[in-house]
């Protein structure tokens, strides 16, 4: 049994919801803040940051495991329940896999997901004044290169990395789910990455994200809809 | 036999360049752009990041196995070349050290040696300008809050994430050494995290690093002293 720190938008906590989820591993979500951490998280993490998972059935000096850090955790748990695994293959493949992950953890989140989060959620959250419109706009202007890269890989492979579903489809979804709450993606303009993303939508992982509701930001209606 | 693309003064190469020695495999290394990435490595990786590994022992489709990201190429390394490991102990125990090492790439990137690179080294090699020095203030501002942490840690620990050396001491000295490589760390102040950079100073994987000139911009002469 596993607590799960989190806040519901992070594309980081995200990940490892639907990993969790994909493992069939049971877990309890407990909510947090990123911009006000709660004593109990900085206990665990002085650094404040999202996700931390506590495992309680992996003891060392009789306290449970702490795993900070998304990508500590999805290594973590493909050694310890290696069952459903979400890296495949050969050396070359789970390699492929991991440099999609830091793709989208990195580069997209650099380029689209961090100013969008900061700057629509965060400050409205933490009533930190209006969003920065030129940050927003150069945000979303970034999505169309990164949606036609997602479109080439998806028409070239069946899943992102290759034939299997790993954590490069995983992590993709995870930071695409955000936007889509936020309705910034026209999903018109790209039918390859929308049929991936259908796919992923209608794993049974996926469902838990899509019924997250932030309080006074509704997302729009296609978001929790599998045919959208 | 390995190819390494890579630039002398980007953290992330250093970083395997280090974990390639310590393994004790061989290796070349090619110089390239981060400003200005060559042809081969744009036909490699069209993002055109750095590190990029090519692992001609390991082939796939008769094509040498082409590795792109630093984590991604780690794993790798310890999936394929597990003697000399850079992960140890139990699962958590090396969970601790992928969390250290994020912790650098990512926290200790965003915080200092990404605009200390950006303001101090790519802005004169590429001719692009004087440094922004609200920019370079800021950075260097930050290397307290680390180094007191790090300082805090190997008092703690014998290496960074526990007994042993791992992928967490080999992060942080890469992107310490890019650092002091510029002269920005005031060692006096910190002799706890002194004494431990000095001890992954004298590993021989190490020593090449320490040799690294860029042209027009010598390093400080402490920068290759064993005993700084």
């Amino acid at each position: 049994m596993f607590d799960l720190y989190h806040f519901s938008l992070s594309p980081f906590c995200r990940k490892v919801r639907v990993a969790l989820a994909e493992k069939k591993l049971s877990f309890e979500l407990i909510s947090d803040s990123m911009c006000a951490p709660s004593e109990a998280l900085l206990e665990m993490n002085p650094a404040g940051t999202l996700p931390v998972l506590v495992d309680a059935t992996d003891t060392q000096n009789d306290k449970p495991a702490i795993i900070i850090h998304s990508g500590a955790i999805i290594e973590y748990l493909e050694e310890v329940y290696p069952e459903h695994p979400l890296l495949r293959g050969s050396p070359i493949d789970r390699a492929e896999a991991r440099r999609l992950a830091a793709w989208f953890d990195e580069l997209f989140h650099a380029h689209v997901t961090r100013d969008l989060l900061t700057e629509k959620i965060e400050k409205r959250l933490s009533g930190s004044g209006a969003p920065d419109m030129n940050c927003v706009r150069w945000a979303l202007d970034n999505i169309r290169g990164h949606m036609d890269y997602l479109s080439y890989l998806v028409t070239e492979r069946r899943w992102l990395a290759g034939d299997h579903f790993t954590i490069a489809d995983i992590t993709a979804a995870a930071h695409l789910s955000v936007l889509d709450y936020l309705g910034d993606i026209a999903w018109i303009h790209y039918p390859d990455a929308k049929d991936w993303y259908a796919r992923i939508k209608s794993r049974p992982s996926f469902r838990t994200l899509l019924s997250d509701q932030i309080p006074g930001m509704p997302p729009p209606r296609h978001y929790k809809d599998l045919d959208f």
